[in-house]
């Protein structure tokens, strides 16, 4: 079977598996998309039996939801190198393995993100010349466009210099065909704007930026601070995978704290609970807004196929939006793009032409 | 003269330049702090016209504030090297040196961080022992005291294992005399919770913290996440200067951003116009708890002599709290205190000894 990555029929592998909310929650998310994206077929991999009972429920999955028999569920806590050696047949490696053997345009998992990373790696490879794939995430953001890509989230915590300029041109890419920019501009993340701040391999990195921008048609901004993640001055945020998740996880604790506050606020008199009521549209609207559900889903790039990680405690919404990103990018043929995107910058980087010179500008 | 720690009369330095938003705030901040304060005096660094009309204007500083004429301020954007060299004659310099020659009992500087750090040590040089001295912030957190510690935030970029255990203990000797907490509990900021995972630095650490935690009497919880910077689980955040800078300007630009998303939900309709009306109390109550100038104040950890750093934008009401601050460790003894807790645990971390078995737990 040739790899799935036209817009006639898009199949969309789903592990079923490994979330904290079970496969109803996952089974939810696919109705949810699948009335969205009619054009679309899944394959759900699972549990034969719970699964069954799940789908026949749901008449919007009649004849477009195939199941895939697994035994086994890789869980939150094995290690990424245990799940490499004895994932066979469990639910999120057969999930991945319907990319690698081009029945699906992309898998998406709840699963623990270091063991889906592993498998990825090990069935999909990793893209020729890339040397560190890395997890690329959304955030609510002061652009029009309403979202920022930051990268790596996680996949690995090192990085060095020659990684985050390869994070850039992947990340890049991505902003183009997940969020619509044709000259994403990207920023490299610091302590400081100034030149002589940071660690080594940042100033390395801000050195060879410039070329790369030529070459893969992005806009290098330089240095930008924790506050610009969320910014309008860049699109892409690229850094270390352990910065990354540190600043992921700070800004969710900080945004639930201050929905707390204001909520606990909002309870503390009969008076402030009256207005709390007549305020419910405003505050639905900033809800809506700052809701981290709209943005779930984590793009693994730097593969032989697409791989979308989804929040581990994601409901039906969260999980909708992860699959609905799936769909986007194999929609636009991110894969391809990414892959021949990659290919020239990379050549072109390591004989050292000048900018732009072989640029694929066109194809993307 | 005698280093200032007793509670007879207490002098704070403080640099009255080089903050965004000029001297005047900074004098407000002073009278603010004074009115609560009466029995602590001023020494005052900068412009002398300038501070002495504004000091003229404000009746709560009569004879309480002394004005220590300086010829030149620090900028924003000069280089800590530069003015290590050249910084003799600036406010900052005049105002550290105030608690150099035992003057005063700390000084207090909303200028331009790298200078600030490079100055304090140059001046009142690092503590024997002390490898690295970091940066400690308080943060709003879920705990009952309302407040988390967190360092370094941006000292040094970088922090070796043995660094990461001499952050911990100075930080539960901060947390123990600012927050009041006997046993603090400290964290150490990983991206996973497991022992398998992070950053190589951060696994060493791991396995020296058991021991620094006896000596020291603080609880080691292990490793914590992003999240739980602002959560209930520690008292206290052990990080390098990068990931803390890091964190912290991604939580203030969540924290701004969440905020600003409120305003716009509550002035979009005629209607939520009113509702914001009445929910007025409940916002203004939410306000308070989230309003980052409660929890202004850096302090400079692993020096001969007490330094807090301002934020550089900060009005009169967030320089009183970092003024305040200095005063309430100045109170409490805090700079002897802390000297002797970290000569005592690194003498016993050198030589081996078993915890706890020289531990000066009763003096702190």
């Amino acid at each position: 079977m040739e790899p799935q990555t036209d817009t006639t029929r898009i199949v969309i592998s789903v592990d079923a598996m490994g979330g904290d909310r079970g496969p109803s929650a996952v089974v939810d998310g696919i109705v949810e998309s699948a009335e969205k994206n009619p054009d679309v077929s899944f394959l759900v991999h699972g549990n034969e039996a719970e699964l069954k009972k799940l789908v026949a429920r749901r008449k919007p999955l009649a004849a477009r939801c195939e199941i895939r028999a697994t035994e086994r569920v890789v869980t939150m806590d094995e290690k990424p190198s245990y799940v490499m050696r004895n994932g066979a047949g469990t639910s999120m490696w057969s999930a991945v393995d319907s990319v690698r053997n081009g029945e699906a345009a992309a898998a998406v998992s709840c699963g623990n993100t270091g063991a889906l990373m592993a498998v990825s790696m090990l069935r999909l490879r990793k893209l020729p010349g890339v040397n560190r794939p890395a997890i690329a995430s959304a955030w609510p953001s002061r652009n029009a466009h309403e979202f920022n890509v930051m990268l790596d989230m996680g996949a690995d915590v090192r990085a060095d210099a020659e990684d985050l300029v390869q994070f850039a041109v992947m990340g890049a890419s991505y902003a183009r065909n997940a969020l619509g920019l044709a000259e994403p501009r990207v920023g490299l993340l610091n302590v400081g704007t100034e030149e002589n701040k940071g660690r080594a391999e940042l100033k390395a990195a801000h050195e060879l930026m410039p070329t790369a921008a030529g070459i893969s048609n992005f806009a290098y901004i330089g240095f930008v601070e924790g506050n610009d993640i969320l910014g309008d001055r860049a699109d892409v945020i690229v850094t270390d995978g352990f910065t990354g998740n540190v600043a992921l996880k700070t800004a969710e604790g900080t945004a639930k704290l201050v929905a707390d506050s204001l909520r606990e606020a909002f309870q503390k008199t009969p008076l402030s609970r009256m207005a709390a009521l007549l305020a419910m549209p405003s505050l639905k609207r900033f809800s809506r807004r700052m809701d981290p559900r709209r943005s779930n889903g984590g793009v693994f790039l730097g593969l032989n196929g697409l791989v979308v990680k989804s929040h581990g405690s994601a409901d039906a919404t969260a999980m909708a939006a992860a699959i609905n990103l799936a769909i986007r990018l194999a929609r636009a043929g991110f894969q391809d793009r990414l892959a021949s995107r990659v290919a020239t910058a990379l050549a072109t980087l390591q004989t050292g032409e000048t900018a732009g010179s072989t640029s694929s500008g066109a194809t993307e």
